[in-house]
């Protein structure tokens, strides 16, 4: 749909554009109103190169898509009843809880072994366990491959599912031959695509679950989904969309909470969403609310850092790390919500 | 605290903070970092005129507040356990609703009526009906005072509390006069401080209830609380603080979901939060679900725009309103959620 | 426009729509695309009544609005070549610069005149001197009636036009009252419309410049320019748009330089854009740099603070406020600029 | 610097604060003001796990760092008197322009020769051009090694350096190894930290500039100048800031203009800024504007895409792209605007 600065083209604007639709197989279609004219774009407009020329002329005033530019992710997709199992949870219907330490401290497995029993008793569905991080400053820690070992060993003793981060081919190829359970993508990487192709390609013939968390810039839902759509189009479906925060806007919260965002996404894609509410307020004391806001907003699960010991933890965990006690509460109450909340889902938001 | 540009202040610098320092009877102390020196200001920092000195400096970065530039409405203040009432719930401690019409339609009291009524039934506790409306345009309808007598009516019959918005001096002047039990101050007036004086001077000797809502902006939680410390100051500590979204971040909601912030605003002021999940999402099919997580966020109550026919109705009815079935519902998941929320409120937002 | 949620309209869903189009008078006509179809409304589509009830359908994913909301403020319109004059200049054309004192300290009229003297001397078109100040706190000093007569007497002994803002009614009538040249409309009271309305209806025959600062929220450009509509609609034109800078996203300035819209007000309304460079970024010693960028991006001048002595000034002159000698140079560079700038003007930006 | 949430600490509160002080060899100093207590930590601060630990407390409102974080691109640092040279102008002091395609068509390299020579003839100092491109949908052309090739014979035939956008180790690998004379890191690179390191490592022998772009999500200044820091610690000191914009607040551009921060940077780092303004406010006809802007902000350089026909460009140049022509004409105003702004750098902000 092209909106022109004024409120008709001219004969000549109009052949301009006329002229760029034939190059790429579309036809304009003018829609003369009362006051205003406004143009129509007739077949496939989701080329970024078409758009580009339009917005690029002076008359043009915008160029707004119709089409959604993401076609697997999208819920007339052929994957829109597609489900993702977290334990023995099932997404979307059930809900699934994800815990454990944002970092695995590698000086310290007695401590992540106990953590890893802890979530499980509380009633955690997979065990999460932070190898690298992410860091601002390239002067701190940068996390230490030693950690893996820990987390496999967490999952054998356990029997847990686990999940990690990765931020790099290395760190990607070393846990899918682990066959670690569920892939974190950082906000950081999340618009990384060369590493998010990378992520479908080796995880095509594995069928591993991937985490995606959204980027902490506030683009457009959109923007989100592609982000997914990068992933599923090298041949796995197995996406989880978590929100985590945006950019803090207001002093008291780590980032800006987003959990809202969950009944958007989940009227455009049939992807589950698991939200992050840990990173998202940045400080344990405040986590529970958060976790029971997102059950509310009808996400399909959590994704907590837990920890026995918080004090004792490294990285975030002595700031946003609620103890395993703190834990089975909010398993049960987010549970609950989520029933309630399961009623009120848009019917657009059903698949 | 001064923070200095520079690692540390030289000698003539130290002078001119002090010269300053001393024109407003508080005093510089120094405190000498490794690296770096600050500045702590000892005696009331809360002057604005002694910031912007300070500040105006070339050599300081800047400025940071220590004290809460609020005293009424801080936790430290003998208001920490004064106790609002809203029909026959008392807050902070139970949890509210406020329901009816965005907008009274003049033209149908009627309907009005059958509203009110029905959220009688459904639970609510106290009636809202729009008279005035701010309108982005000044081609729109901007409400007629005919509303009021419907609502004033519509108490009379259904012996429900009302509540309804003000925007300039004659029509607070009108409600007040009309003994309207509860004034809604919208987001666009949350700015307009001499509004607020006059709203606390009107109010002082009637304790009426004020719903201020949050300013539309994303400015900093003190600013909110300071909103309210001016009808305070005048006399009236009946204030409900009221978080509707803040200016709109994504694409399908009308504003950004800022429910969140009611752990912020509880943990530094004792003023119960009831939140407007219907301003703030904008959608019919999306309100319920913003309700669950204001609950979950540990609010006092909802605002929610109600309707028992949203197609007939004004104003933003046939976008925002719930029916009063779903009301009935609401209330139930609401208040069960909020008895949840409470056992996590942190140490410090409770009174 | 209308955005469906789904690739197609149901029949059903279609004549939902069509029979609220024909109570507003307009008609729906299908695109159909390839493989979506959008549904364009024939006629007058600026009925906020008709949004509403378009976007509270449970299949409609959002409205798109093609025509400008604003009538009179609109390039369209027959004010499209209209002039404001700001002491000997003619806007949009000259530059101008308004500058004074943020806030005349009532107590120190000698100070305001030399001050005043020394920005006519320094090539400044118009006096700006605060009387009343909206304060984010009730304990802070509101201003003073008295300053209004030094700010006469200034305009008197050096025979410059003189700017003021106005936050109520009573101020602005006083402010009419007493011929003031130039009233200035805060970012706080952007927004509220009742005020608007009563700056148009007084000064419809006096014609009295209105400065309108831009809210300090990040709404649409359109709710900037339909604030102006308010006063325009009243019958007085000579409206200038003033942005400010929006809430604060970067530690370091006191809001977020948003001079950069100046484009965008300049090709979507004729009225002249006077541009803030003193609130955008808080600090006098960054304010020349912001000086030059308004220019650059087209501003038909700036407002600006100006202090004889800045140490000894109040409000937030000690620090925002340069001296007349930095306002001399920034007066001749600004010009230099302005001429460089009004030849990269796109088409439409130009009336 | 401590900001306890209550206005004192407790003895036992006071006590755990210093046992976690002692752990990370800091001491507690309180500082008793009237009404409250702050406690400045003395010693180094700057440890990530410090402040975590510490804010992790649930009577600890927040902690405000006092120390920069980075400390090689400080202003204290040895560094700071240090050079970059782009063609033959030296940063800061002079002022540079990149110029040339967004994205070089592999499939016509007479039309990027053509464009080389006329940015040449129009006084640039380097010549961009786009080899691989980040897109954010997957189904998009994603750039073409041959290209490179294209960029290299530029290079030889106008005698240019050169500067294209590296997203991954390969890339970076081949354009170390074919000498390209800088390297752009993009705004969704900018916080891939791994990356970063590696560019570091790889042109620490080479000196090979680096343009880094701040990304555009609306973090903190400090955490751009950390995303150099990576680069720098590696042992390569040539890095240039690059504002393009952040996340779009406003219809009408491609992203909110940032080139005010340019301020802010030069405050607290010694690197030059060149600014963006093409990707900023991404629409050919605001582009001039936005340079001028850039310049009167103090900006050591602009890079700006130019393309001798931007109709027949691909990538982002058919919108964004200004003609040779165009450029020259904005060569000779930026310089002159450069001059001008020099004067009106804050003292902090010159080296």
């Amino acid at each position: 749909m092209i909106i022109p600065l004024h409120p008709r083209l001219t004969d000549s604007e109009l052949k301009e554009l006329e002229a760029i639709a034939s190059e790429f197989g579309v036809r304009i279609q003018p829609i003369h109103g009362i006051e205003r004219s406004i143009y129509a774009i007739l077949g496939d407009e989701t080329s970024q190169d078409l758009l580009n020329r339009l917005e690029g002329l002076e008359f043009v005033e915008r160029v707004d898509r119709i089409q959604a530019p993401y076609k697997l992710m999208s819920r007339e997709s052929k994957l829109n009843h597609h489900r993702i199992r977290v334990g023995d949870k099932q997404l979307p219907g059930d809900f699934c809880v994800i815990a454990g330490h944002c970092t695995i401290d590698p000086k310290n497995k007695a401590m992540f072994l106990e953590t890893a029993f802890a979530v499980k008793e509380a009633g955690a569905d997979m065990l999460r366990g932070g190898v690298w991080k992410p860091r601002t400053s390239p002067h701190s820690f940068q996390g230490d491959a030693k950690s893996l070992d820990i987390l496999l060993e967490a999952r054998e003793r356990t029997g847990m599912q686990i999940n990690t981060e990765v931020m790099d081919f290395e760190q990607l190829k070393l846990c899918v031959d682990a066959k670690v359970d569920s892939l974190q993508i950082g906000a950081r990487s999340a618009l990384n695509y060369r590493l998010l192709q990378q992520v479908g390609e080796l995880t095509k013939s594995t069928g591993t679950r991937v985490l995606l968390k959204r980027s902490m810039h506030m683009g457009p839902v959109s923007e989100f989904i592609l982000a997914a759509e990068y992933i599923v189009a090298q041949g796995n479906p197995n996406v989880m969309l978590c929100p985590r925060g945006t950019v803090p806007t207001i002093e008291g919260f780590r980032n800006s909470p987003d959990e809202s965002i969950t009944l958007l996404l989940k009227e455009r894609t049939w992807a589950p969403v698991v939200v992050d509410p840990s990173h998202s307020v940045g400080k344990a004391v405040y986590v529970p609310s958060a976790c029971l806001a997102a059950a509310g907003y009808g996400a399909d699960g959590i994704l907590i850092e837990t920890h026995c010991n918080p004090k004792k933890g490294v990285g975030d965990d002595p700031k946003q790390a609620v103890t395993p006690d703190v834990l089975a509460q909010i398993v049960r109450d987010t549970r609950q919500i989520h029933a309630m909340a399961a009623r009120y889902l848009p019917k657009a938001a059903v698949s």
